[in-house]
């Protein structure tokens, strides 16, 4: 018996060893996938083509992997591998099988359609490169989610900043809302025809609807960052593919919470719609409360251990995505309003050497991260069991997405025109409906749950969807542009007053309509938020003590840190929101610091628009970051921007 | 029918949601002991307190999270997750379930003790915050060893690397050798006494000791870096943890695989035992070329783009360790040789930027993967469900692993001693046996297989073993340090040239002598690697056509980069090795440049001894970083060491 249960042993631990060598070679596939994908694109890079952004390209590599993975190797039949089917009469998640007095313990995997069970077997090379969907949400996306948020350009944010909501918020419910309907007409279409093998209802059309309305147009602002296309629609579109990721997440979530009461579960009731809605509302909310809440704490004292302090940076951002899926929020939500906040406030707080490395740490996270979602994405349209490929499904879809758009976009445009003194212009329309390619989002929320066939055909269909964005509308991006002739060239840092000889006259006198029209709210918010937040959560700003009033002389004290007054002359100049830079452009948007020595400064850095600018806020909106290129090249970094002698200049181009 | 499946569906939409809630959270605790742990080590290293590392509280604070998991929270039975037990004839991989026409897929987690049965679905949410083995060997063991070996500070390894590799090889299969006899007596006296419920053979008592012997003087290292303790016994003691780290990997699965022919499977068999020790060799070898060969790849061309260049090396390092995986060798292995080479080759074509962000990165991962090892330590001990504490094995074990660490460094210093002049003293040779922690390596072998009764022993030992070295002798070695006398305040790149006047002549004549100890095969080496592996591989060095013999010409010129002749004044500056900081002493190694221009610089930096030095490498030897630095202050860095006038300089003190 002893030499029986040992060779036993010895089985179940070849077995195991064999298991982990094929983990291993699955998981190498991917990154060397990632690395053919990197020198690809350095070769585009280096010879300027812009027609094929990486990850177009990890998809087109995905692609080729999945097809060789699906066709090209054949695995034998594992013979010890044997499927039992025994009858029971539940599904339990654990599952114990007594094997003659041993037990073994086997947890559930998801169910297996009827006609797929032979292949279960053949195919155990294949599913094994299937990650599962829980990887996407909660290793993947979080970086890639928190990285939008953290180098978000707030200046241009901020101007546009009730367009970009409204065409976030708004323009995704329409989206959802449209694409649902017709996608409803779609499959009852299909049903008449006699087309669709399983149950297709509303609520499954409307989740479709808000998975397809979350944009991911990485490929097209790669373009326009290298372009340097007009800040305004870089800020719209980018505000815009950031904010309705978290309001798609949200949606699709209430969305599947709609369980109306009694039997009849696919009628229209109000109050379960209600119920939805009121879900929709706690869990934004919530999400948003809890991601700014994170990212406000301050990190004082740390600053002394930059490799603690970046872990805790990296720590915190990751715990606000875990709080809030544990709470039952969206973690994807919370850690992008996380992202803002810290770039806001605790940047600020951070060692210089740390503000580089948490930059430059999530910046490489974030590139990883989406490239591998997208070469995965190539990948699964092959090795991906459960695919429902269905014509009149996918041909209604395209046209749905196409449609809920442009429903988006002309009709919202149209509205904020009526408000904008800055017009949205038509050709930016047309390149805003034109970039509304899907990518990581919309796969990560399709992929998530493929267990019904509703869900299968929907994620097929999807990952089309996807393909064809990236590859036709991220491919023309260039060509569009030039099509519609919007400006490229423009330096988001010297449009203001170093290039002041480029621009007219009547640009200024926009710019000041600019402030009026985005002033209204947000000059209240700018106030508070630089007298009283700034000053408690940073060591910037002025003190506490001189923006409150006498009264509060001790509370005021109390929160000012020390810092605050000590080193108060040298951190007025540290007091800087530099953000990411996501290309060679944007470098630095200083949006605090209002210099108590005079507007001497401005008025040498661009006299043509001294007059223009009348308070803090106008002054920071209109010069915030040459003010901060100007002191920082005279008093902080003296030797920051002179070239080490031994780097060429191109060594310090940025990607 | 409709109605009942989409009910079901809803369950099961209901049942994943709660589990990826109840994934989220468990993955919170983790994020939050780790925070905390930075939180406290901060207040610790501010208040110098180094009693305490930050991986021992790690585990202190995983142990009071483990208890609170284990009896604090009370999990309702959860009604849904009923155990069936099927009576089958045998266990495979995959199992199907027949659940009323559907099919339900099912995957094997492992084998559960009889006894065990009725726990398992009480214990379900401690069982969720079980992670799978195979994660600490894929994702958090390679950057630490990758880390360790990226940051070998190797002028001082390379000069005592003879007695690294006895230490490393000798040291470490003696050490298993005696533990594994030790404890076979043990478990025999065990079974006399009845103490034995299961089977425990010798290979299994060698395994133990294999594991076992993998020291990881985290701990020790890291105040030794604090307090600049001597760099010969701080290289002896690193260079020995890395490398028997990779000895330890590779000799206990070549004991696994002891496998003798026939019925009689625990019987000895020269046959068996030669085919395993084949195994080590080739294992050992074929991982160290595999790492070598990644190592040596050079990126050229990427250093205009950083953050390609960064992931690519990122992704280059984590390839090697799958490819060595799932080429059946090993990852840790390869892993820690391409680090070694990645940071002697290809960190010479980095950019300036890649080789801090490179830097940074490891950094950054390797202490957050310890610190989660070793708060997971801790906590397993309690939500562990198989330990297996036998008062007699442990007692055993404790006195086993004491008289290993004894074997290997006493017996061995004695007969390095016989051929070295600068003996290993006996206060070194204490500190050395004082400092044999055991760590992350040894916790990750032992939990990576707890199936049968005799591992599960083992891992509960093994974690008991841990927690006594990193607290007691980890914690006692600021004491042990000034009880054995031993140099601390020597800083490393000072105590050659600069700080002359604190050195004696007699230390100059025993530098002399190291030279002639280390010289005879490193010599050879070094003239190889120097003339024509660096100008190959990377930019630095003389060109080919300088150091091979005319006949090679057009073969130089084909292999010589283009840079090597261009700017081959520019980059004998730059070529440095400038490796890893792990502390706030340690900064530049210079191991290559051999500087044209005579030794005026070294007899300006360190008059004392020009007269020792007599050719390129003893000049190194010697000389090496403080070269480098005063090269760099000179010409290549004019300004790095120059503070930027905002930073105080306690903001730069390294962690």
């Amino acid at each position: 018996i002893h030499e029986d249960s040992a060779m036993e042993n010895i089985v179940t631990e070849k077995k195991a060893e064999e298991s982990h060598r094929q983990d291993s070679a699955d998981l190498l596939i991917f990154i060397l996938l990632l690395t053919l994908t990197i020198l690809t694109i350095w070769l585009f890079k280096h010879r300027r083509f812009r027609f094929l952004h990486e990850t177009g390209l990890a998809m087109i590599y995905g692609l080729l992997v999945g097809v060789v993975l699906r066709y090209g190797i054949h695995v034998p039949r594992d013979v010890s591998n044997v499927t039992l089917s025994c009858h029971v009469n539940a599904s339990p998640a654990t599952l114990l099988v007594n094997v003659s007095g041993k037990f073994y313990e086997y947890t559930l995997k998801g169910e297996i359609s009827a006609n797929e069970v032979n292949d279960v077997q053949d195919n155990e090379m294949l599913r094994k490169v299937t990650f599962d969907p829980e990887v996407f949400f909660n290793i993947l996306l979080p970086p890639i989610i928190f990285h939008a948020g953290y180098s978000l350009k707030r200046r241009h944010f901020f101007r546009n900043m009730g367009s970009i909501l409204a065409y976030a918020f708004l323009g995704t419910v329409i989206s959802c809302f449209i694409i649902g309907l017709l996608m409803y007409g779609c499959v009852m279409l299909m049903k008449q025809v006699g087309q669709l093998d399983g149950d297709f209802f509303f609520t499954d059309c409307l989740f479709f609807g808000a998975i397809v309305s979350a944009t991911d147009p990485v490929t097209v602002l790669a373009i326009f960052n290298e372009l340097q296309v007009d800040v305004d629609l870089y800020a719209l579109l980018f505000g815009e593919s950031v904010l309705n990721d978290a309001v798609a997440v949200v949606l699709s979530s209430s969305i599947v919470a709609y369980q109306p009461e009694g039997d009849n579960s696919h009628t229209f009731e109000v109050m379960a719609m209600l119920k939805s809605f009121g879900i929709f509302l706690g869990v934004f909310s919530g999400s948003f409360a809890l991601g700014v809440a994170t990212g406000v704490v301050t990190f004082t004292k740390l600053r002394d251990f930059q490799l603690l302090e970046t872990a805790l940076f990296f720590l915190m951002s990751w715990s606000t995505f875990l709080l809030a899926e544990a709470c039952g929020f969206t973690g994807v939500v919370a850690v992008l309003f996380c992202g803002i906040t810290q770039a806001h406030y605790t940047y600020n707080n951070l060692s210089p050497e740390s503000q580089d490395r948490t930059k430059q740490l999530f910046e490489l996270l974030n590139f990883l991260a989406e490239n591998f979602i997208f070469s995965y994405m190539g990948l699964t349209l092959f090795t991906f069991q459960n695919h429902v490929f269905n014509p009149m499904f996918i041909v209604g879809a395209f046209l749905a997405v196409f449609l809920g758009r442009a429903a988006n976009i002309y009709p919202l445009s149209f509205l904020l025109n009526l408000g904008r003194r800055n017009k949205i212009r038509s050709n930016f329309q047309h390149m805003m409906m034109f970039a509304g390619l899907r990518g990581a989002m919309t796969f990560a929320l399709s992929i998530r749950d493929t267990a019904t066939y509703a869900r299968q055909m929907m994620f097929s269909t999807t990952l089309l969807v996807v393909f064809f964005t990236v590859w036709i509308c991220g491919g023309g991006t260039t060509q569009m542009l030039s099509c519609q002739r919007i400006r490229v060239g423009v330096d988001s840092d010297q449009d203001n007053s170093v290039s002041v000889s480029l621009m007219s006259i009547a640009e200024g006198s926009e710019r000041r309509s600019t402030k009026q029209e985005s002033a209204w709210l947000f000059r209240i918010w700018y106030n508070f938020d630089h007298n009283y937040l700034k000053p408690i959560l940073t060591h910037s700003g002025p003190p506490l003590t001189a923006t409150l009033p006498p009264c509060c002389g001790p509370l005021a004290r109390f929160l000012t840190s020390p810092q605050a007054y000590e080193v108060r002359r040298q951190l007025k100049d540290d007091d800087s929101d530099l953000i990411l830079t996501d290309g060679d452009i944007n470098l630095t948007y200083g949006d605090i610091t209002v210099s108590t020595d005079g507007s001497g400064t401005h008025t040498s850095g661009g006299p043509a628009f001294a007059g223009a600018t009348s308070d803090d806020l106008d002054r920071e909106l209109t010069y915030g970051d040459h003010e901060l290129v100007m002191r920082g090249t005279r008093l902080v970094l003296p030797m920051d921007d002179s070239e080490p002698p031994f780097t060429d200049p191109h060594h310090r181009l940025r990607m």
